[in-house]
């Protein structure tokens, strides 16, 4: 089983941006960390970032047939990005909506998305921990769909 | 370290109420499902379900001083309870808000929620298993504040 | 066939509360005139009034498996319960909403219902015949459904 | 006492139209069936069905001093026909306004009505029992108001 | 010069219809009086009534070319019909709207008009006599366009 | 019978001002025809132009008492004065509300009014006609309430 | 196989009618290319013009088994008409909404359409050419749904 | 003279619930000073609070003929429970709404209230001290109701 | 200690204006009965009355450095006036929003507010009564603030 | 004659993409019905797809000078980017909006377009046909533009 | 070349006010350095401050003949004077809008302006600076209208 | 001290595009006026444009630590990219928003911007001349805050 974790805009900079809101780890701490529990779960995982919508679409594309499953954080384009919601449904693969913050306690514009009610469902608020229980619940979802008893995903 | 779980009106009925939406296990199953990862996580857990918002109230203010955090599925709570709101605030505890189902592709009013805003986080959409990503998340959100170095949440 | 019929907050004051709104009889002499027409139509019934949602909510639950419809009058949690909702869908029997005044005659808060839609049909304005006319239509409703003849609604 | 049973544009087709949402029987069956109710309640009725709001109009106007009440299913100008309401307030009758379904149930735009807040009371959603439902609720409205006792409407 | 006075839906029970809204005066007593304010304005009017919505529109097409100008009370319709805006436009008289009750003090439905924007002017409120004065305005604008010196249309 | 006629701001740039919308007419031009046609109609009237809210509610207040209607066109105060409507009601004088442009033919922030719902009527679109049409208008109105008879408004 | 063509309000007066919006051929010339096209295409079509709903309501309802998909220009009707929306449902055949001016250019009410959500396909702006196309686009579509080979729409 | 004094849920925390929001005084102190301000102004209070919403409309019934008036602060209730208005106009007695926090400088779910457009008037933002104006404040009222010529209430 | 008491427009004409909304008292004697309360409270309070913005205005910015704390009664200018809410915040002054009438029982516009989120507290709806119950919190909270223990305000 | 037609994002996976949506033709194939069609008119034709906001723009610019027209499908963008807006109005071409589905019947973020107003016209839900549809309509208007009689658009 | 400069109410106060918000220099220091940036750009500028809505408009209205252009720092006027607006459009002379704060950081109701849309130009957020920015743009935008060639604004 | 000026879509084609609304000047010469106008301020400035949202941000990315500020005319992705909004806040560096044409007297969606409430200050509407006078307002914006005291930006 092998998961495509998408990055969006600027997620690049973690570490570096804002870190009262996003944390101190950089990408690169959180997707080794996301490796190690991708191998202790039994998954393989590739990571991709692109500040470009289009390249986002690109690697969506390129994923079907050869990914089950997309844990995504889609960054700013969570709430404008048509094409984005789009891409995830043209390659019809399951995928979980992270945010590293909770968009909720933040400006209304972010309190919206155009992919969460096309997602198996939402992990938000948690820091850089967003990913991994999201990758847990990812993976729980799609054992279930095959009748491959994992543990629960919590 | 104790950790309140609180269901919300209906979740007695889980397993008997809408199995293709709220999944075919029963609070019972969940909650000792909750304990055992508890144990692992080492921590304690505390359940009370209630169809009476004054009685989930109730048992928010006896966890004041008695809990470190609490996760909740308010259930049809979420999207009209002040109150429950302002127990939450009035108590001071952290809190992570749970569903079981992916609101976000139910009913619009379904899609608020009067607590999310000064929620730790929210997890939905996982079924059951909702519910132990979302206390992962609680505790590592916890032993964070209090410098107590556990594993990721994911 | 038995049929819980289901009295909301302030329903009990019915004959002492604004009369020229709510009419001048009292919720026994209402439920009285039911019985009667419950016994005409070949029916059973029971009552139940409280001004918690909790305890209506709960009413409900014990309904499952004993009863086979519900006649509800919410009162006030007709605008604002999702909970009320949930456990009318949780214990899936079919209902009918009533309401004596003309809600739609009355403030704009009154004109929304968070239980109409899922509701069998809805009967409102006739003051306390709104109660009986419903108990007509859901019957019949009943009896079509499990190919019962009975003599039309009306 | 004579009641006008006015229908609105496409009624005409019933029996033959979306059988799943408006039920099989034909429009001149409900009316025999209302024919039978009404000389059982003691009153006498007109029917009018036209797809054109004006001669629904010109109906209301000639039922002025002539009929003592009104019994609409405005169809589709329910959601529009600010003419239909001023044509009912013109001719200073007490109506019913009855629905075959459930409006709530359906397209956002049938959820409002132009005629309900003037309405005496409201019936839908129990198929063509919904028109005998009314009959009944209009009937004892009308004799409450001339201190003619029937029995209750229900 | 001929202008054609247009009465829509209802107002054919001038008189007979809420009295203490409408006032108490008939329809032909209104025509009648305008009749003689335009022989004093040295204009011709003709008197066109219907309920029917298309009837309006036929007769506003068979006044293009034959009339100047149009006074139009449009009803219920004022609300609702974008083929009567059509209609004025598309046989492109200069028009008044008239109201007699005053629309701002009665339900908020009635603050919208489809056509008062395209219309040379707007008078309302003034019972019977808005339609005198709307003519006088109209009149002296129809003259003002083709430089025909009238007095003033106050 | 005294009328006072109350011009708001910027009016006394009438002529001078955009006369594409708002004619070639002065102010003082303006006031001599009402004159003309006060004098006609048996009245007096008194003129007040203010640029200040504040003058014009002083001037309201000195009319009570001493006048018996207001003829007004509030300028742009009609969209955003509660306090002018607050000086109307208080002094209960009745007045009728005149625009010289079809202001629902310009912004959006034009099509409201916090005065019409409580004028007698509104008349708009006539250029400098709207003030002899509302003084029609208003006279007929005031006379009609003293069973004053005299001549229609139009 | 036969197309009914239906056009609302107003459209009588082509060529005569803004010809700047509308263009400068009269509905007959439309109605002759259209002929001219369906030979070509292998299909009847037959035309009606009305400016009464209830006409064109009973235009569609005598479709009904006659005809196997109707061309539809509702006019003004297509943004108040519930009664068209529901014949159109009614008698169950597949129909092209088309408009002669691009209303999305035009004033906001007419961005809404009670039709179009239900249509086949919508083609709108080309003036008197929208009428072809939607025509090749409803016979396509026919013709695809009863495996019947023609060329495609375009 | 009976006063009802109601807390609403939550209110049981003061002193131990955000106390730079809602003042560092217990209920019991509040209570306390009120009962001696009621004495001063020789009336009676009875106290009570409850979490549960049905609790608080039964504590109103029972009020019905005991008492004479209520001073309410409903906390979260405030927004959301048409159930205790319907309560407050059901047993028919002068309440006046006070709240301890300015709700205004708060979250905008805080700026509505289903109560205060009946309440006899609202005092709020003043701490501890609200309730005591609002005691005057509904004193005042009930004395000049009854002709009982008290001190003015500030 | 001294407060500036502040009339907004029309206040002037209290006990000649709807005496059924705002009560019998002249503004004298409100005034005088505020001064009565004052002394017993030992403060000083200046009144000003004006139908000017700027006026009021020009008196808040002269209060700066001389007053203490305001008590404004803003009339129709609470509902429109950014430039009063922004003297209030220029001068920096403890301020209470004070009415006379309850406004959320009146007309929609007079539910918001522009000042009340700023304002330390607001009673509203006890007529004359408010203004002494709001004194009475203003200085209240002034004391407070600057550790002057006096009487609770209420 | 040149156009432009541009495929939005995720056209690429047309055939592989939801085909009860947007059927079961691929891009390629698509392309070469259009070509052909293209051919039959006389006009050339150039294909451009991306799934890169500034790819499709960078396109546009190119085709200033070298294109006539554009036929454009912009997928997920149309509701989006007003960037695509500046580029069509900056290179000043007229251009016809196409969709496969009809938006209409899909979700309600899909019923805005940020590009059809100023669209020559938008052709709607034929699927593929969509295409060669928009494409006669194009070039119908541009050579009704430059006085080249071509045959009608349908 | 003469600009008038309009400052709006409460500007009087800089320095004093809220110099977080509107910084320390005073309105005497700002007027003196935009004389001398007028004098280096060869141009006289005259200076109004008031707190009167009606100074500010007369003030304009004599500017009207004797001045070029208008720079004008509406203050909370921007947000509600259409009286203002119509006496800049009276006058017909170009002005520039300017804010010493970045107004879209503050409350919601600063976001909107009756002016911007028929200003040449706006500049805000620049603390003091914002004046001398669009005294420049305003110049320059005057001497291209007529032909005169100065240096860019910027 | 170094800027970055940063354009978005479709401001390559400037002089070419629109120039009614966007001016003759190119893209090279507004560049080259800026370098002389920074060289005269005494800062360097470097300038991207770029039709591409994910090269935009890539700039914005690469400019952290590089530049002290940012001079941006963001184009069609000020009103929709969230992600651009995101890049400025990542990177920390004080910005300036500018426009060509004056948006509030354009498209409704023009008017809104993700970007104006967290910049130092917006200009707009001075077509080229915008550049230079935002350019003024960042430098001394930036020098305020180092201390480094040049002279006032106008």
């Amino acid at each position: 089983m092998k998961i495509l974790v998408l990055h969006g805009p600027n997620l690049n900079l973690l570490g570096r941006r804002e870190p009262a809101v996003y944390g101190a780890q950089t990408l690169d701490e959180i997707n080794a960390q996301l490796g190690v529990l991708a191998a202790e779960l039994g998954v393989d995982v590739a990571f991709v970032q692109s500040n470009h919508e289009g390249a986002l679409i690109d690697a969506l594309h390129a994923a079907q047939g050869a990914m089950q499953g997309v844990l995504i954080n889609p960054g700013g384009l969570t709430h404008s990005s048509v094409s984005l919601r789009d891409a995830l449904l043209a390659v019809n693969l399951p995928f979980v909506e992270v945010h590293l913050s909770n968009v909720y306690a933040r400006e209304p514009f972010r309190h919206t998305s155009l992919l969460r009610d096309v997602a198996v469902g939402v992990v938000l608020g948690f820091g850089a921990d967003s990913y991994g229980m999201g990758l847990r619940g990812l993976i729980s979802h799609l054992r279930r769909r095959v009748g491959d008893a994992g543990p629960p995903a919590g």
